[in-house]
């Protein structure tokens, strides 16, 4: 299929190769245009504007958050005036709730599909079409999506026919994660505190209980204190927290420990660790227990 | 081996029986005792006191509690006293720290063995011999307690030669399994009110990322509201980070995350629901949000 | 002068009343009309609409929240179209910073002045003109609303020329209050689950420490358990604490104490008390407590 | 009358000093024995031991937390075995309601009264004779010490008959002041990051709502950012905190906010202010904004 493919950060360049490895045509835009140019090589065609690339009927965006969504959908040569009719938008940003629901009724306005397509999983993943996609929309955009999706995933979830179902769905998982790492962030203080070996600790919970891939990685990276090069930045889970908890305002559900999260990342950013990865928080559990 | 085993609730029942099977002699005794004579038909002996147990040259100790186990160690016909010189008490209890301290040093003041060795597991992993245990105490007492501890779980890790860091660990280990109760407590009260089905929330969280055993288990009981009967009660989980703090305050380690689930089964006792299981701060999440 | 004067709520009513006594000419209107036609009696014009009332060339507005004051400052008949050039407008409302600034740049873009004059007191304060006022603005505006602030209140500080920071500051003062109820709650539970009278603790709080005014109100309303009828309603307290943290996220600050504080009035909204004063989070506190 | 004395601190001095400026015959103990000497020149007697202090009669203890305060009310030459029948211990400490409860049955047990009655005030009020004193006791106990604290304070309240209802009171009192710290911390740090001067700040808080001394005294330490030298040590107020929510714990009282001061003193103990001023706190919160 021709799809337009807007968004080359770290997860956006491994799924538009992944979508070129499965055969079909990508036209690519990025803000920043040597990420672009770098997927010439591998069959990538290169458009001017976020508009030009959503000429291919479908597009898909992966991008950092709300603002850079608006910026590219919106405006003159946006996706929204470009898409023809009929066009489908496939979504794969960590967005507001709100926002997908603006884009929901914008491109439904337009005559166009929009779905809401949020992945699980971190760049590596991304590059070896090993993401978990989870995927709302109306029945025909999401049958419009199965073949592009299996491209660049293990497995897609269908979370309904309202697309920012998906997205509460993808921010409650953000969620889980983070308040995984502050709970381990604390446990590992604990247990330095009291003398005992982060290696060792680590061995015991992920051969025991906490077995899942995530909890062994982010595990490994606060047993070992290393929050460098970032994965997904501090600044970022701050952004994701930030939306879980305007979701939960909106439906008016309390968070305490989003709540707590949210502090904590913020506090990161505050003490000057917005570029490590957000599993410093862990660290931040450290320093204030005087490690 | 003789072995004596002190606490046959739901936990410590099926480890004596796995005992029995494996071959052990056991004389067990209960403060209720209908439920050591329960054990007769599989072998095991009586004794009259905790004291009679020990007698036995090993005792095991499965208790709710520090009071309930100062209760058996202590006094006349106590533990401490009637294990013979050279004894071995091995405590699988979820108990203080400080506890594991004072217990440290009042066998080794009576010239015995002290091994703390806290398992992970629910009454069917009991049953099933398929507890994971964490012990730690010197390497001679550990070399004596490996049979017996192969006996009732799948793995056995060894924490060090100081007993009370296994107590650490275990704590450590509840209280991030209660933080997870929280944490989904909020996403599952986020996405119900946000239209989204609890089961299809479940499927895609432990589907993805969230796919460790425990996840799945109580993940499906909070999906469904299903808190009864109580694998493990919320006025236990209570108690069980109430020594995490007590932990951390010791170390000088401030552990929010601990405070606010702290905080949430407090609230569970005083709402009426300290019998249910601890998933039950789902519960209140719920509640919170107008659920 | 002349003065223009929108939203006759529990606040307004009181305050414009104050302005007809001290010999101004009063026009108002407010949504609910009968509200408005009460002030005839005073002396009080009615407009039709709040751009009529903003006719007067200088308007003042008192309303609940931003999407009041949006509704009623934007359109066709709303007082950025309809006040004159070198129109004044003082807002009295708790609004968010972020609104305040974009009042900030709207009313300036039309040639006119804008002050921010958020108010501390409750309605019998209003009524009494002994509001505090905390007013921001150019040094001309804020000359000219010199006579005008003094008649509703008992003092005005000034708070700069950047209007919003007026606003950061009404906001930081009602997360302070706010917090004193969550804290005075969590005390009264302690004193009365441990056999204390809650008289008998307020008189000793209050009579020591605690001596504020605001501490002896809303200490003797937690006492006493009577949270109707609402001087402020617990929803508004909630918009309020949400102004904050929107404030706190933009400025990059955590604010614990502030989400502690959202979190329990969104349960209590969520547990059916949103209608009833504020200081119901307290009642929230004695029932988490089972009182 | 004659009065024992035990503990010399910042406190305690100037409470002796005012018994003894008002007539009484006061013979002192301090663990360092140098500021005990330096009260013979206004006329005090000097004791060897805690117990020979009480032989007084009536003795009355201001020390800084539980393990002092058993160190000289229990052994050999301590309080109780030293009081005679019938003496009279008033303990000032800010100690635990366990052990407030636990000194009650002991004096009881040999005959002697207790009356617990903590205080308000920073040093400067126990100079001036102008602490708050919450007493309770048996009536008759009461009665006896009627002059007494009249001597030391400006206004002793009645807290019932059961002493360790004083002491939860005194924390309950202890709690809010701290909550109120953080909440200023907050605040302050939001004010300053959004571009207003503190001192501003602290002139609209305390010229308006927040009228109370503690508010101003302490609001214009965390407008200035100083923290030492300490009125009271952020060790200490972690100490207290620590016994409020030992105290809740016992009675069954979730108490957030206090967990969250908790959280914010070990802290603060934790990256190196523990010998600063409890409001030190909100120097933590400007911090973690990134000021």
């Amino acid at each position: 299929m021709d799809i337009g493919f807007v968004g080359l950060g770290n997860m956006g360049s491994g799924i538009a190769q992944n979508l070129l490895k499965a055969g079909h045509r990508v036209t690519v835009w990025n803000r920043t245009k040597s990420r672009a140019d770098a997927l010439k090589q591998f069959g990538a065609g290169i458009a001017a504007t976020p508009g030009e690339a959503a000429k291919a009927g479908i597009v898909m965006t992966m991008l950092a958050d709300d603002k850079a969504v608006e910026s590219i959908v919106y405006g003159e040569s946006g996706i929204v005036r470009s898409l023809p009719a009929d066009g489908l938008h496939i979504s794969l940003s960590t967005i507001s709730v709100a926002l997908s629901e603006r884009l929901t009724k914008d491109h439904h306005d337009a005559g166009q599909q929009y779905v809401a397509a949020p992945v699980f999983g971190r760049p590596e993943a991304a590059a070896a079409a090993k993401l978990f996609v989870v995927a709302a929309g109306s029945p025909g955009a999401l049958d419009r999506c199965k073949t592009i999706l299996a491209a660049i995933g293990q497995q897609t979830f269908i979370a309904g026919d309202i697309p920012n179902r998906a997205n509460t769905i993808k921010l409650a998982g953000n969620f889980l994660i983070s308040s995984m790492l502050q709970g381990f962030g604390e446990a590992f203080a604990l247990a330095r505190k009291s003398g005992i070996e982060a290696e060792k600790l680590l061995e015991i919970l992920t051969g025991t209980v906490f077995v899942a891939p995530y909890q062994k990685g982010y595990g490994s990276s606060i047993a070992r204190g290393v929050y460098e090069p970032a994965g997904f930045a501090a600044s970022l889970g701050l952004k994701d927290v930030r939306l879980v908890l305007a979701a939960a305002d909106a439906a008016g559900v309390p968070m305490p420990m989003a709540s707590l999260v949210h502090n904590r990342f913020q506090a990161a950013v505050g003490r000057g660790h917005g570029e490590k990865d957000w599993s410093v928080i862990a660290r931040l559990a450290a320093e204030d227990a005087g490690l």
